[in-house]
């Protein structure tokens, strides 16, 4: 099932995407409230558009964005870092979101180098606590494209990634989520002004999605919407004015933003 | 005014105390939904109650919590680091709030050393993009006491502060928000077992409230109930179970919780 979030003149739904419709859920945009419920309604409502008469927007407005750093061989070569022993995991602000199409902000007045990083994300269907690896999928609602942007230079100077990470703008996400996937083995490629420029397969992650889920929830608990950003291979690169980026990830499909001047 | 969230029965009010009622406020739980709207509908409803007979609860949900880093010269002093060039800041999540009374969670699964650190919380009123500290403050609602729980040996082991800092419970909050105080001149004690272990003015911040929130604000839109969390004073330490820890603020009150076994 792909599931997505779109808007139709003024008003906002959360739906279900098949072929070229779009059929609203009864329970309304309840991608777009993460944080004050168990479970997730996903029923049809009887509303139906046509995909191209809709906006699509971000799938989830999540209450929490937990990313993972080094999670990937050849990225923490790319730095000459070990691979942790742990997962490392940090934060972005829900602020940071846009969706597929939105325009990513160049903080200009703080930074002078921002990049890309493709990475798989998962979106939580069921409220997640101490919840253990082989069980951790039942708590998945899907997978989606994430770029998690980051302002190198500040990274570098700042201890926390916080500020590097949390820029409005700083969290694309997208365009839909895919239920029915298995993520252990997906190719994931970020394609830069038209050339692909990371290339990978979630095989050479450090730790699985099923094993984050389990860290992540065994220190906060993780409602329906939330994404958890399972960190970017090797290849991040730099993004000017102009310059559009776009996230491919087999069996999920395209995420593209532009960057723009601020 | 002193504004609070409180249980009667099974019904959750955003208030206004006076004296020994509170009256709650027309647009409902409205500090229990930050993140969704611009500025907040404080106009009094009809319902009264005594303030006895409620339980009073986190003053405010944030959809984001924003904390200082090494924001007072003498705890920088402590740790032996240099005082910031510019505010250090990182996230703690939404997930982690509590309320007063509510019990701290020794998350013994990962940690052997959780510290208190006694805290002014800057709770937004007005949403706040790019603003300047000149005019900070109008996008302040008020004041109220934090506590940045902290499991100090994952502070030191793990590079990001997120999970030392990010376990369920490890951001009460409260009792009240007050809105008539001026930030600049406030103290702050931490009481810890019956004994004063911080007891510092806020005058000692290296960076000022209204700089933060301007800062803060020049990377992330604030939101109406969103907290930054001003950074604590000298003196911290570690506490076990069964411990009672006691923020006090001058012109707000005290928050009081428990540390207990998970």
């Amino acid at each position: 099932m792909r599931l997505a979030r779109f808007k139709s003149g003024e008003e906002v739904f959360s739906g279900i995407i098949e072929g070229e419709i779009i059929t609203q859920l009864k329970s309304g945009d309840v991608l777009g409230r993460a944080g004050g419920f168990d479970t997730l309604d996903l029923r049809k409502g009887e509303r139906v558009f046509n995909l191209d008469a809709v906006t699509l927007l971000a799938p989830t407005l999540p209450s929490k964005i937990i990313a993972i750093g080094l999670n990937y061989k050849a990225h923490a070569e790319e730095f000459n870092k070990e691979l942790p022993k742990e997962p490392m995991i940090f934060l972005k602000p829900p602020t940071a979101v846009i969706g597929p199409g939105e325009d990513i902000i160049y903080p200009s007045h703080m930074s002078r180098r921002i990049d890309y990083e493709g990475e798989l994300g998962v979106v939580i269907g069921k409220k997640a606590k101490d919840i253990a690896p082989e069980v951790a999928k039942e708590h998945i609602l899907g997978y989606t494209c994430f770029n998690d942007v980051t302002a190198r230079d500040l990274q570098k100077t700042d201890t926390q990634y916080t500020r590097a990470k949390g820029f409005d703008t700083f969290a694309p996400i997208g365009p839909w989520i895919e239920t029915d996937l298995r993520p252990e083995t997906l190719r994931i490629k970020t394609i830069f002004k038209g050339e692909v420029v990371q290339d990978s397969p979630t095989s050479d992650m450090v730790f699985g999605v099923f094993e984050l889920l389990s860290f992540v929830s065994s220190v906060m608990t993780l409602f329906p919407g939330d994404v958890i950003a399972t960190g970017t291979p090797s290849g991040i690169g730099k993004m000017h004015y102009g310059d559009e980026v776009e996230i491919f990830i087999e069996g999920i499909g395209s995420l593209k933003n532009r960057v723009i001047k601020k």
